[in-house]
């Protein structure tokens, strides 16, 4: 009993550097949020930051010495060995971040990319609960996502594994990505690729539309429309899930993942996003993968510090 | 020294089942082939056979106890845990192969898809050696494939991870490939493929080509004609390495290898198949994953063998 009471006892950090704030979580080992907070994100000091921060959350109840270390997220492209080769928004170049912060605070230290960490995230307590091996599909402003074999991450040779949103599906497109290409994923299912597409057919006019009312509109707006049968809505709807499920498909036939799934501000939309995709996934890949289970995410804006933590507490996962 | 030598004793086999013959090899732990040998395949009783052909090769210099096991492929799809679930040439349904021949040598044994181990094969001692991540492309009858992740083989959680020949590359495709689907890189980059494509083009008319003047000729006369610089056959050659290109940026932006391995019959006509793949890789996909190298496998017929070893050798590669 004595065993058990200590092995419960222990736990560990996840902290989602992002570009404005620093998310910070404290977790049991099975993945229980114990507590969580922000801090503000200055680029200059943001690991010795950190590090304060979480030397501030030991007490007598939470001892350092019960704590197996931090899993910590980055907005930019890390390696298996956990080195940040850049990170635009931090103004960093190559940057050892798992090794500076356990300089800093003498615990171990684990570093993923932020999609890939929501994506273990996921995994651990989310949409993905109960599998071992899944792809996360992220609908934001931009479209990221994460790839987990076996309970682990898949970061690349370069970091960029999980870069799904910018996997070419049209290559007859004419609009440039923000990467330069054309055709990628992203220029159709982010958010603004989700108005881009509606204010095409608006210039096309075929088809009335009551987002011609909204100015500015979101790509909420869109998506609510298309559950109000706007035309333009449904239209724009249909291509969203046409190329995600052509892109996810691809991914299937590679990695042959359990799970997808699908999180971000667009996942917000709910049901009709997966059912969109689902519309036409089986018709891109091979028998022994069709029907592949399409799921929201769950956790939110939370997906990275549960990651983050979930790289630590890796196989005493309950 | 005498543990040096006792190491180096150590050894193991790979044993790569077809549908016409077994191929089995046996290895140094540093991947060495001391020796290989075919059997025939009968569907009824090859683990058995496979089984006596091993213990046939135990001798004093190679005793049994030095045997580290026994790695195995089949041409179907095998999951992570050694079970085949369905395997069309053996006439098998679901089959534990890894639990059958651990009984019947009373050695360990783990089990591959064939495809999957080839790509192994050329991680361990092939084009790819000195790498820990891969993906192999197979350009043979069909298009088949390999994902290798930091030295393991990416199953997939129904046994269909690497299938890539399956990817869809054009949804505008009319004909079908023998999956049932429409548009599969198969149906480009296969021998198969490429014959269809030079007859769909001299039908058109639009150039003359001296394949006109062979009877029932085959993806090696197309390949041969392009380096004579044919118009169909350079014609061929390019959509064949513009659909192999789209199809590899995908899986790069997925998983981010270190490198790609090119093998199969069709490969080889040699750097003109590499060379075409390269020549449009670059345009879809994003900064960190471009000028990727492409290399042709160099293991031939005997990759699989390679590669099943390797499965057993692991970390132990010299």
């Amino acid at each position: 009993m004595l065993l058990k009471e200590k092995i419960m006892g222990k736990f560990c950090f996840g902290v989602d550097i992002g570009g404005t704030s620093v998310k910070l979580g404290m977790f049991t080992l099975k993945g229980e949020l114990i507590s969580k907070w922000e801090i503000p994100t200055l680029p200059e000091s943001v690991l010795s930051d950190v590090a304060r921060s979480i030397e501030d959350r030991f007490t007598d109840e939470y001892q350092k010495k019960d704590c197996e270390g931090i899993g910590i997220d980055v907005p930019g492209p890390v390696t298996g060995d956990g080195v940040v080769s850049q990170c635009v928004n931090m103004h960093w170049g190559r940057t050892d971040v798992k090794s500076e912060i356990e300089k800093l605070t003498g615990l171990k230290a684990l570093v993923a990319n932020d999609a890939n960490a929501a994506a273990l995230g996921e995994m651990w307590q989310g949409g993905g609960k109960g599998h071992e091996s899944l792809i996360m599909v992220t609908l934001g402003t931009g479209v990221g996502g994460g790839v987990i074999i076996d309970g682990k991450i898949i970061a690349g040779s370069n970091g960029a594994a999980g870069e799904i949103g910018h996997i070419c599906v049209n290559p007859n497109e004419e609009a440039s990505c923000n990467c330069g290409k054309k055709g990628c994923l992203e220029q159709y299912a982010s958010a603004t690729g989700i108005v881009r597409l509606a204010k095409l057919e608006m210039v096309e006019g075929k088809n009335s539309t009551i987002l011609a009312d909204i100015d500015g509109f979101s790509a909420k707006d869109v998506l609510d429309a298309a559950k109000k049968k706007d035309a333009i809505g449904l239209d724009v709807l249909d291509k969203l899930g046409w190329y995600l499920a052509f892109a996810c498909a691809g991914m299937a036939q590679t990695v042959d993942p359990e799970v997808f799934v699908v999180g971000g501000g667009v996942s917000k939309a709910g049901e009709i996003i997966i059912k969109a995709i689902t519309k036409y996934y089986n018709e891109f890949v091979m028998d022994a993968l069709k029907n592949k289970e399409f799921r929201l995410a769950t956790l939110g804006n939370d997906a990275g510090i549960y990651g983050c933590a979930a790289m630590i507490a890796g196989k005493k996962i309950g």
